[in-house]
């Protein structure tokens, strides 16, 4: 069986740190399918890793190993993981990099990785991306069993992660994500509140948005609109435009969500 | 057989988007070869979209699937479509991606992609990208036949492309497109005209440049130069310099091409 | 055996060349492993393409073949080559692009691409990526011997790579390299000199650096430490920040090595 090795750092594809991995990986695993998630996480940007990772691990076949690395903390004393869901395994730097996407897992188990075998030696203090997690991951995608990988760790390092805030008469929400089309992906998510849809009304950059739409081409041309997109999450767009130059808004934004009286 | 499936989007990689439609790929066809075009079209570019499909799809062996999307038109009526020629097929948005790819094959024929079997279920009213091309793609690479994608379809949508334009005295091209290296790709291709390539008279810009050269290596340092390139196409570029820089031109200047008397 | 062959150029992906030359292969070689190193050389600077070489291929399992396009004399005279070493195979035009990376290796031998079996028909002026270079890499991973590539070549064009200069109290360094973080590569590599690191002393924009550290971890937030990078090379990093900025550095800077009296 060929299996998946997804990649999502904040490496960049100017530099060569993401191609080094990929030598790595194929010496090891040269049957593995490698998948690039994104290379462009803000550098050291641990929350927006996260949310990536949220956001695909779902569409990738049972047994997928994703491998992340946003790592501020390389070479001081945080740990090394292997995480096993019910569905599939991360690998990366203990520091909450996959709090987001294992609060959608059911079960899970971790190792810290404390197996040597499973590294390239020395271990540099700089790249363990190369010389961890990479290998780690080979390793696995090989057929090495999980629990060989390191010591059992039972809690992770959990990020605090953007979530709404419940207000006097409001919902207070944030933008988690800036997409490419200028979309605002928000921290509110279509299952954890219920909502009147043709009342509600949203509160952002001194504009009101009334009701949540069922898409974008339902809005008027250049007028923001609301709806729960393909992640998921509420997101502000605007039909052929931006609603992050038309709102001002960016990540970190405030949006006030009210219920009509 | 391992098929190939090619993706051209306007997603970019900082986003999930693409991620996700390999990962739904994956899950339907683990045994595809997934190359990326590009996702750097500009956003909700069609015309862009179409030429880099146009670009490529000749040099994929035969067999191969081509999953494009930039679709504006996503959530509205727009139909979801796949061709096939006697070469390869196209999985996209019927709004006219595919026009100047098919206008260089002898016979296709088209599917409304109707069926819901091969789409994931529910269908979103924003990503089609994940829920019916990508699932499309992946069930023919894993051997559907191409009939029970959908509904036959007899026209599709077809853009329209910037062509020369035959002017009294003398032919108005367009720059389609501006490589990374400067160069102005225009809509003149080599077998369109018979050219007699050193009586040819380009004007662009104020400018004059005299002959067609075989290559930008013929030009001097710093000059202008006219040549037809990898693509097929009269281009324009400076050798060890910008073209578009030096001639200020971009995406749409127009350019007039005489014969000297 | 699936053979592996990296891509690196100066294309970006914006584009369509990389897709085409990833089409070809696939043509030729189905079974080929496609790994992308980097196509955001600067346009035209071998030096940094040999630079990104040099990085990456040691990480790479024994037979991969390593295609480098960064071809600013296309058209003109300059030679196609492919070169072996004990290690692996680098394809790309005779302009320096390998002579860092050969630089590492005990032995190699070359040939010059001249057996047109081997390339796309005709063979373009200004893509020799796709008409030369892609299909010479896929005959290669299909299995072609080496020797049939061409006319042995006892010699190849060698880069003037920078290097540290010996002054009469000092050892003159130059940035190589800034990497997406900012931090400062040098030209520096660990077995170059033997160095006393508690003694070292950088100096670089009217700063002055004390020791060399083991990892960027060290230092105090915001402060410019130097170690020795994953790459084998000294680095100048900032802690939580951008050494590139902090130092109003770039690629070509000098910096100054002292030993403390």
């Amino acid at each position: 069986m060929r299996r998946i090795i997804t990649l999502t750092t904040d490496f960049g594809l100017f530099d060569p740190y993401v191609g080094i991995m990929k030598g790595v990986i194929l010496g090891i695993a040269p049957e593995a399918v490698l998948v690039d998630i994104t290379h462009d996480v803000p550098a050291q940007d641990v929350v927006a890793g996260a949310l990536a990772l949220e956001a695909v691990c779902e569409f990738f076949p049972a047994g997928t190993i994703h491998v992340a690395v946003v790592d501020p903390g390389v070479g001081s004393g945080r740990a090394a993981v292997a995480v096993e869901t019910e569905f599939c395994y991360f690998v990366g730097p203990d520091n909450g990099l996959f709090t987001a996407a294992l609060a959608r897992a059911l079960l899970s188990r971790a190792v810290r990785l404390t197996n040597p075998a499973y590294h390239r030696r020395p271990v540099s203090a700089t790249f363990h991306g190369r010389d961890i997690f990479a290998p780690v991951a080979a390793h696995l995608a090989a057929g090495a069993a999980f629990e060989t990988l390191g010591d059992p760790l039972t809690e992770l390092v959990t990020l605090d992660l953007p979530r709404p805030v419940a207000r006097a008469d409001s919902l207070e929400l944030h933008v988690v994500h800036v997409d490419r089309f200028g979309n605002l992906i928000t921290d509110l998510t279509a299952d954890s509140f219920i909502l009147d849809f043709g009342r509600a009304r949203l509160h952002i950059g001194g504009r009101e948005i009334v009701g949540i739409s069922r898409t974008y081409a339902d809005a008027a041309q250049g007028q923001p609109v609301a709806c729960f997109g393909s992640s998921g999450r509420l997101e502000i767009g605007v039909r052929d435009g931006s609603a992050a130059e038309t709102l001002r808004a960016g990540t970190g934004t405030i949006l006030l969500l009210r219920n009509e009286g």
